[in-house]
């Protein structure tokens, strides 16, 4: 049995996700209250942090290992082309989610907005929200002007730097905090990834005194 | 040819250097003055970091993803092993420096003490400093258990997890800011892979303002 230690927010434990459900493995998730800092949890990543995948075996950490993990371990269907130019701006596109959005948009606005009221750290700090919500357009914009050359992010087909966009994007989602009107392209491309099978779980999910709105789930958004 | 455009203590820009020298190809170095941001430069990488590498006429960013290339395109002499598990624990290392590491202390000694003061953004947090100072030993423990178990950090090899904790800990070592007494076998370590031909580029770095203390080039330190 697959077991993932997750939060159902976190841009990291979705991009697993997403990878697992599109190899179509199924996994059970287990939500973990990182913050608690429990020592079976420490135990099993002594960097403390989610998510953590149990499997063949192995209890494995850090995101961008998993992935790749489970690109090499189940190769079918993939989520990496074959040429190494390729492959390099798929991880470069990655890197660019995890870093650099993740500091200047994710950090900003969902952890500011979400994981501090669940973590009880106080109030959300209005310059990051208001830095977030400027960043986020020039996110967008960026995108927009890949997806204008190419049909999925790194390139004609569908790579982890999809999921790893799409990861981040789907938690500012739930909050709202993305405007799809701002670029017509890019909202195709996520309304074409979210209507993928492996999207479904993400979809469902539903934090306690954090409702989804309702476009969230919509299919036709 | 090959050309690297790097920042001579940023451990990210080592690793890289690390790699291509145990690889043995041939580069030449230009300093970016990234925080200039200069247009040439944002051209060559929107994300606005270093490094950059300019290889068989691509041109590269993301240390993690460059690495990866270069495994792919040169694999001898392996910086990664082969099975995918092992593959895991390597990239859950160079993550582990690359993130968990950075924040906690890179980014508080080395950017408060030197970076500030080259991109001229005022006097260091002291703060920060202390709460560098108190992670690295934490850290260094960290590094001293699993060298407890094994030859290398990731295993028997020598991988790109010791190119990536080397790359910090030199870059924080050039300013004095590692204490080799707290751990001796990660001392024994740190020696055996200072002495490597691949390292001795990074011994020659000199930064104008900051001159390195004696045993920063010193083998037998």
């Amino acid at each position: 049995m697959i077991r993932l230690y997750h939060v159902p927010l976190s841009p990291f434990c979705r991009k697993v996700r997403l990878s697992l459900a599109e190899k179509r493995l199924e996994v059970e998730l287990v939500e973990e209250r990182y913050w608690e800092r429990d020592p079976d949890f420490i135990r099993r990543n002594p960097a403390g942090k989610v998510p953590i995948l149990k499997i063949d075996g192995l209890t494995l950490s850090e995101s961008a290992a998993i992935c790749e993990y489970l690109e090499e371990r189940y190769p079918d269907p993939p989520l990496m082309p074959r040429n190494p130019a390729a492959r390099h701006e798929v991880r470069r596109l990655v890197g660019w989610f995890d870093d650099k959005f993740h500091n200047e948009v994710t950090s900003k606005l969902l952890y500011e907005r979400v994981n501090k009221k669940i973590t009880k750290q106080g109030y959300p700090d209005s310059g990051n929200v208001k830095a977030g919500a400027r960043a986020i357009k020039f996110h967008l914009q960026y995108l927009g002007w890949l997806l204008d050359e190419r049909r999925w992010l790194a390139g004609p087909e569908l790579t982890l730097a999809d999921f790893a966009a799409a990861a981040h994007l789907s938690s500012l989602d739930y909050i709202s905090d993305v405007d799809w009107n701002l670029n017509p392209t890019v909202r195709d491309w996520y309304a074409k990834i979210k209507s993928r099978p492996a999207f479904r779980s993400l979809l469902a999910d539903a934090v306690p005194g954090f409702p989804p709105p309702a476009h969230y789930a919509d299919l036709d958004f």
